[in-house]
């Protein structure tokens, strides 16, 4: 992986630990941290040093392998490594591949007798689910354009994304920003529709940094201007990520995605998601289950230091919403893309493995 | 009027001018500035140091007056105040009550033959003007207040606004706020959702600013939370301000009112228009005919001088969007309220003057 490449990756694994972009400085600066214990990976995930549901599974199983790395040498390791994990597993509550993640690792840990060589077993179990996610991204791609052609012909097609679901978010490549990329690359990409996503502002801190630089065309904009851009550019395809899918297809996603579905739907404009099967969480029946976490006031209240708004003004600040199963017109998968994601189809789907 | 009620007047008219308090520094800095030419009001208005479409009318009548005093000695006044007239129309392009107090202004000027008492009857047309839009607001709210309870009870209800329709919009009291100020004084809300509204963050800058200094109980949330709050929160009614309504009842509004419109109709919720005739250019037979204001993309990529995104990223910034009249359950102006909006119903409202 060359240099340039190397410097879009969210997480990347070295010898001197685990590398997270941080998140936070883009576009303006790219820097970053090394981490070498799973509390201050906890920590990074929760201030969100790096975010997107699939990049922080991979950055919570490469959190374990540094916990294992650190304490398998002791009499307690068992312990402390759970406790580590405990700690990663509240990092943020929404986003269920954080959990599947650790799942993974919690059943390596289980199911190794040999305790001597669990380090190196873990490390090698993180690097595989990092690679999994890119290759998976890639498949996603290509079944996300496939889909698009069948169902509305070669285009170009006008695009709205929402927040970043990018290589940024994930182990490169992007759920949502991978299918956009496969499409621009075939010609079946006119222009995507870019919104800022408040209060966070992915869409014009990472999302139009992300293919800017790869120069695929990209248009930025206040959320509030998502009907007015539908209706007025003739927008025919909604492509976002997903944090969670309950077992009905109802998906969380960052907040401002259920009213972008509504808005599509409204107007005729399918609504593609994209998401790797370790986001569908077939514990939970239904969207209303899905935990929504709920930030500070001030994420909205400052920029930075400063202020710009009203000092003490009662805030709602819900990170996700749930856009229900009836309002996706696709889910498209690693495993495959499912039409109309309701429960049989997506049992269907998991058991398909 | 004591000091405390002047200080929440966004246009003042003074002895030493026109005064208008810099809304781009709110809510950190109540500053007036004070204009004694009609080219500088109209840089103010363009400048958005005053905004919102009653208060730029009022501004805008004020801008004549000044013309009028500065000129009305000379041989060329005429022409002198012709070209002010000219410049302040040019303005801002969305808001019709823009053109409708110049109207009214020029009106006065051509059907007045004692020239030299033309500075001062145009000071007491702007005032005039100034002091009918007060009361409007005010009847406006008494009957947008009388049909939410006739419609829906006497509630409480949770409303939701966007923008700043307030006081600092008008002159004085507010449309949308007006009838949300009347609904707090009568009992029958329980609460407001704010829109921060962006890219210039009139909800948390002024629409939370005047809110919360009276006590009525009001959240502020990202734009594109709206649609998980309408749902989780129970919103009932959407109440907004407008731009221009077209002769078919199509409303042209800040960017933003579409969308939400949208989604108020996808819940149940009612949307409420409120707008004094003014507002209403019965010489456009229906919204797309609206000018809709594109301003620059650095409101999205800059807040202050600090750069939020990323630099020469391509923006579509339209400040204004088109709901249209379908999408609106009722239009409360001064002289009653239209339920259903339509061509019919406007010529109706608009004969019986």
């Amino acid at each position: 992986m060359s240099a340039e490449q190397q410097r879009c990756d969210a997480v990347l694994w070295s010898e001197a630990g685990l590398q997270l972009l941080d998140q936070r400085l883009l576009p303006g600066e790219e820097t970053y941290l090394t981490f070498t214990d799973a509390p201050s990976v906890a920590r990074a995930i929760t201030d969100m040093v790096v975010r997107g549901a699939p990049a922080i599974g991979i950055t919570a199983a490469y959190g374990v392998a540094l916990s294992l790395a650190r304490h398998s040498g002791n009499s307690d390791w068992r312990a402390r490594v759970d406790t580590d994990i405990a700690c990663l597993r509240q990092s943020r509550p929404t986003a269920v591949n954080l959990m599947w993640a650790l799942d993974r690792m919690q059943a390596l840990i289980e199911s190794t007798a040999e305790s001597a060589r669990l380090a190196k077993l873990a490390e090698q179990e993180a690097i595989a689910i990092h690679e999994r996610d890119r290759r998976d991204n890639e498949r996603m791609g290509a079944l996300g354009v496939e889909a698009i052609r069948r169902l509305s012909g070669d285009g170009p097609h006008v695009m709205m994304t929402h927040c970043n679901a990018g290589a940024l978010a994930t182990g490169g490549y992007g759920t949502a920003l991978g299918v956009i990329r496969s499409a621009w690359r075939e010609g079946v990409l006119q222009r995507v529709h870019m919104d800022e996503t408040r209060p966070w502002l992915q869409g014009s801190r990472l999302t139009a940094w992300e293919l800017l630089r790869e120069g695929i065309p990209a248009v930025l904009n206040a959320d509030g201007a998502a009907a007015h851009i539908i209706r007025e550019q003739g927008v025919s395809w909604v492509v976002v990520g997903a944090d969670r899918v309950a077992a009905n297809g109802d998906v969380a996603n960052k907040i401002g995605t259920y009213g972008l579905a509504i808005l599509a739907r409204h107007h005729g404009a399918r609504v593609m998601v994209v998401a790797p099967t370790s986001t569908i969480d077939m514990s939970l029946d239904k969207g209303e289950l899905i935990p929504i976490e709920e930030r500070s006031g001030d994420e909205l209240l400052l920029l930075g230091e400063r202020s710009i708004g009203v000092a003490g003004c009662p805030v709602a600040n819900p990170v996700f919403d749930v856009t229900p199963a009836a309002l996706v017109d696709l889910l498209v998968t690693e495993r495959g893309v499912v039409e109309a994601p309701d429960r049989s189809r997506l049992e269907q789907l998991m058991a398909g493995a």
